[in-house]
This record gives structure tokens, sequence and C-alpha cells, in this order.
């Protein structure tokens, strides 16, 4: 069934600037080959459509499928002992003597191979699609050697040939400084990070660059060097910025049209302005927000009043966002970051999109992708409302239809 | 299947006392008609139990079923948009004015017939089931007339009909003052809670008895008058207490020798004592306070130094809490109030079968019911540190095997 058309619908097209989710009451979208034909009020479809085989969707809310544009879901291990150190009163410092923290996930994305890193990979993808998602992100960045970073963005692509999803990779090298080059950041950029990134685009493995610009990883000096070779590449660039302090990330990516900066809980006003002005995305993580028990929320306000896209994202990783349910973060970015819920659901779909630099999928429009949500809703605030409940009736993938 | 061994397994049998969760790692289960027979360390297994049937877990985890000890689970419509107006900015004046508050769930729940709220209600119901939920409670209270409180506790019985769960039923006439006794709490007590109380008892309804002790719902002296009705009919209380403000309503409770005082936010020591003393279970409800953006934590530490029993539940409720999952309660629990994994899972199993006063769940000891959930998971930590992720494998509920 690679054409048909979606009657007895209630859409949210999230066209930008329509009314609210660009909601339309008594719908209709005809889909051919998989893409989005035509979209608007049931009244106004053409003739020219009405060959095509019908699906009624009894009155449910039909909308653009889920977009989670920021995951690290490829590593090895869980840190659930770590987690219950924590909480038993261990210290930061006794958990890393423990063999905690990220370098726990380093080691143990080191030693399982391929095949093992895509199983367990599987089972968090497995638990977003379900919710509803078409197209995601996969980060590398624990392997932090030639090898295991090549094994990760291996696995994410093989992640898009084992389901019906879209994976956009992106090398995450400059994540953190491993071990036995602690203290000499530019020497593993030189030696290890950099011509990484080089043979991962040569295997084709790589669509976009990231790094982490924090006082406990790399400085803006450093990131520059990473953007400077990913730019000579070809490839776009984006950041994690701004989390725990202010060093200026946001603007340093802006600088080079990134397409999204990330986190962003210090960001400030002139740091706004200059993703604005780049149109680069700000990418929320609220599910790292509520585990690190943080208490400074990015400015939201600031981003509404300069026009900054705000997309939102899961984070999945295992330490600070062991967390598999983008429908939680729209219920998390309302709560914790007062977004409201039509913002979340555009930040789950049209904005995410632009985050990942894609452009024929986020919003219902002709042309555009047949990457739909059908949902047991009445009303699109209700993604937002609920709280781990999952109320997806069908996802359509328009590529494998 | 009445009757099998399970082998293979990792047990927590939450056995209070024993190491941490009670956990053999190499452990077997023997079921005979619904209950369990034996269970420990494979090698101890007597042989009187090698005639049964063997399902091999494969190492899996099993830890006993889970337990909801405080819902709200049956009520008509939403609060979606409600949800959305206060993120848009409205004031609670104007979402008052509008219609919403705890005002709009009683409108719907009175127009809502018995087969809707039941069929609204069982969509939750089966999200909690599908995350191993073999007993939950569920309350009136979103009618606050003969009628509609009827209606609410006939369709939670019509529940434990429709799906392989056990409910036990609470009856929360004093959940409000209903719009037409307001400033008259005490004429709505005598004229309606008090007599629904004596007829839903009658019909069989009512399991339990609970109030909303604070200064928008009722005082001390007028649970008071709740519970001595209560206990004139035979039947256990427990009690919504110390949320928002300290009126003293947990060691009142205690006075009654309640099941549970829950919510517990401002309770101080005095009122810990009080519930130790009475062995009353303090129930903790993190969703309602992630929900509400509450800053007063519960006395963990307290409850903790004088042995008070903690359990926790979703409190599901369209208003301050509209959340299905027991799982990502307890993750909360963890991150938000600091309780430790182990407690957490105590805490929707051994803990909460004593807030519901249930002598025969709650752990895995012979005797008791065969209510067993089996996860894909390692280590029982797994289950507090994830968020928004369900690695169940396999319910038993005891009672249809
Ligand atoms: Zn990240
Ligand atoms: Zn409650």
């Amino acid at each position: 069934m690679a054409s048909f058309l979606l009657t007895n619908a209630r859409l949210a097209s999230l066209e930008g600037g329509a009314s609210a989710y660009g909601l339309i009451d008594a719908g209709a979208l005809a889909v051919i080959d998989g893409s989005i034909a035509w979209c608007g009020a049931a009244q106004d479809l053409p003739d020219t459509f009405d060959a095509l085989e019908r699906k009624d969707v009894g009155g449910r809310l039909v909308t653009p499928a889920l977009i989670d544009c920021h995951t690290h879901v490829v590593f090895g291990g869980n840190r659930a002992r770590e987690f219950e150190m924590r909480l038993n009163g261990a210290t930061y410092e006794e958990v890393a003597r423990a063999g905690g923290g990220i370098v726990s996930t380093v080691t143990a994305t080191r030693a399982a191979s391929e095949d093992q890193l895509l199983r367990d990979a599987l089972k968090r993808v497995d638990a977003l699609i379900a919710e509803g998602v078409t197209t995601l992100e996969i980060k590398s960045g624990y392997g932090l050697d030639v090898e295991t970073e090549l094994r990760m963005l291996t696995v994410a692509r093989r992640i898009g040939q084992e389901r019906a999803v879209r994976v956009r990779t992106t090398f995450l090298g400059a994540h953190a400084v491993p071990a036995d080059y602690k203290g000499r950041e530019d020497g593993y950029l030189s030696e290890v990070c950099l011509p990484t990134l080089e043979k991962a685009h040569e295997l084709g493995l790589v669509d976009m660059v990231d790094g982490f610009c924090e006082g406990i990883a790399f400085s803006t000096e450093q990131i520059t060097r990473v953007f400077d070779k990913a730019i000579s590449l070809g490839l776009p660039v984006k950041l994690h910025a701004e989390q725990l302090s202010n060093l200026g990330g946001a603007a340093l990516a802006a600088g080079y049209q990134a397409l999204s900066a990330d986190h962003l809980e210090y960001l400030d006003e002139a740091g706004v302005i200059a993703m604005a002005k780049a149109g680069t995305v700000a990418v929320l993580l609220p599910g790292a927000f509520y585990t690190l028990r943080e208490k400074q929320m990015p400015p939201v306000e600031l981003l509404r009043k300069h026009g900054v896209p705000i997309a939102i994202a899961t984070d999945c990783n295992p330490g600070s966002s062991p967390m598999t349910s983008l429908l939680l973060t729209l219920n998390m970015s309302c709560t914790l970051f007062r977004m409201t819920p039509e913002e979340a659901l555009s930040g789950v779909t049209r904005e995410a999109a632009k985050a990942l630099g894609l452009k024929d999928c986020g919003v219902l429009r002709a042309g555009f992708k047949a990457d739909l949500a059908i949902w047991d809703v009445e009303h699109p605030a209700e993604l937002s409302y609920r709280i781990g409940f999952n109320p997806l009736h069908e996802r359509i993938f328009g590529e494998i239809l």
C-alpha cells in the first residue's frame, strides 16, 4: 500500500504560523509512493485523489512522525550500579574509584562486539519506535579510539537497516578525553579524534560532527579544531554547549552555521542572538536536567524572544539520561522547562528535523515524506500532558510503504 | 499450567532483613495451584518438586509482581487543555473560570456512563499491567454525590473482573467539597459522604476508606467523622495527609491504626513517630511532587530513622499526576526523593502490600500468591535506573493460573 488516502482524520500539520498545531479538525491526507501528495480539510480534497484506497482513521489525531534529534543510544553496559551507589551515599570520588562515570561506559563499549552493541541498542530504539519515532540521530563518543568510534557508527548505520527508521549519524569523538590522554586534550584531537573523523567520513559513516564544549571536556579553541576539520570535509556541525557553565560554545557553533547547539542551560542573550542570526536550533534536553537535578533552566523566554527554533530530545545515554521515551520528553519539557505543549510537539517534529538538517519531514506538507503518527487522543496537548502512557495507534514510515 | 517450577532464575525475594533485595543468583521457585510452594537457591530445592513442569527463565530476574497502592484511575475526561492553559500563562483563577481544576473532573465523571468510565480506565490499567502490576488500589472521589461515587466503585470492581488484576477499592467521598456544599463541609459529610459510604459498604463495594486532610479539603475534625464511620463499619482507613501543609493528619490516621498515610511532604517527626508506633505505611507519591513542581521533600530520612515502612505509587489522577507508569515512579522516587533502588522496589512490592492490608503478596515466600514479574534485566537496580523503558518479560498472576 504505497499510496492511500487517510480520511476522517484530525490533522496537526505543525506548519509554523498556521493555527495552533496547524490543526485541521476534519482532515484528509493523500499519500502517493511514500510521500505526502496532499493534506488539508477534507472538504477541499481535489477529485484527483478519488481513486486512492481509503483508510479511515476514525477521527484520530494524525501528526508528523516523531524525530529524536539527540541520542547516544549505542553504548556498552549500563550504569545502574553507579546510580545505586550514589543513592546509597557514595561520593563522586568513590564512584570514580569503583570505575564509574563515563569511563565505565567507554570501557564497556570498547569491550563490546558490534553485534552486542547492536543488540543492546535495538532494545532502546524499539522503545522509541513504539512511540512513533521514524527518524533518530545517533552519536558516537564512547569509543574515544579509532576502532571503537568506527564500530559505534557502523552499529548506528546498521540500526537503520535492521529497523524501519531513518538514522542520522553524528561523529562525537570530542565527547570526553580518554584516560591515557588526560591533560593532553590537543594530543588526543591530533592523534585520535581528527584522524578518526577523516576515516569515518571516508567510510561514509558520518552525517554530522558534534563536540562537548565544557570545562570537563573540550575548550572552545579545541572545538574550533574539530569544526574546522568538519567543514573541510563538507560536514555540518552541532555542539553540546552551555550545559554546566557558559563558555560561549553556542556562539562559536553559530559562527560555523551549526545545525544546533544542545543543552544550553547556561546560555546568555548574546549566545541566543548569535544562534538566531545563524538559524541554529536550540536542542533542549530535559531528561538530563531531570536526572542531574539541575536548577539552572535553559533560557526559553530569550529563545522565544529572538525566534530561535527550539527542539527537544531524549539525550538517551547511560549516565545523565537513561531515557528511552520521547513522549516523556514532551511532558518534561512542559513540566520542567515551562514550554507549551505546542512547542513540545513542534520540538520533536518540525524543529527536530531542522536540528538534523532534514528538509523533507517534520511537518505534514505536500512533497514531504509520509512519516506519520496516528494517535488515540482527541487533542495534541494530551501527548504532553500524560506521563508514561503511549497512545500511539499506528506509525507510518514513508520509506518502506 | 497451575503448577510449575521456575528454574535458572535470579530471584529478588524482597524479604526484609535478608541480603539486598533478598537476591538469590541461582534460584528456583515452585508454584502449586497459583501459590508459591517453595523458593530459594536452586541447589537447595527439595526432591518433592521434581515432578513439576519446568520453566527455564534464562537467568532473568524474578521479583514479586508490582502493586500500585494509590490510584484514582477511574475518572471522566482529562485535563490536557487545562495543562496547556497553564503553560500558556493562564492564572489559577483563569483556569477555574474556564471550568478547570477538580471541578471539571467531577463534572466529567458525573456525566460519564459506567461503560464509558470503564473503557477509559481500562486503558490506564492496561498500561500498569504491561509493566507487571497484578494488584492495584482504586479510589472513588470524583463523584461527590451518591450515584456517581457508587458508579466509580462499581467500575473499580468491574476492572478486577475484566482484567487479570486484583483490585482493592477505597471510598474517598471526602476528597473534595462539591460546589453546592462549598463552606458547608460538615453538611456534605452528613448528607452525602457518610450515607454514601454506608450504602457502598452494604453493596460490598468498599475495602478501605480514605480522605483528603488539607486546608483546601477537610479538617482533622471532619476526617475524624469519616474515620469513626469507617471503624463502625469494620473498614480500615488511610489518609491523604501533609501534602501541602502540616495539619497533623498522619498522626490522626495513626491513631486509627490506618493502613497508610499518603503524600507526607510536610510530615514532621512527631507524625513520623506516631506512624511508626501504629505500623502505618508512608505512601510517597513522586508523580504529584513532580507535576506540581513541589520543593518540600517528604522526610525520607526521618521515616528511615523510625522504621516506618515506605511504599510508593503512581497516584494516577487527571490533575496532579496523570501518570500510568509504576516503573517511572521507581525512578522518580530515587531521582526526586533520593530513595535507594532497593527502597523503591520494596515500595511497589512488600510495602505496597502492607499499605493495602494484604498479607499474601509482595514478597516471594512459600504460601504467598504466585504473583510474579520476570524481567529482562541483570540487576534489580535497573528497574529504578531506566526512564521510560519497560523490560518486563512476563507477568504471572497467581489467581488465574
Ligand atoms: Zn548528548
Ligand atoms: Zn491521591
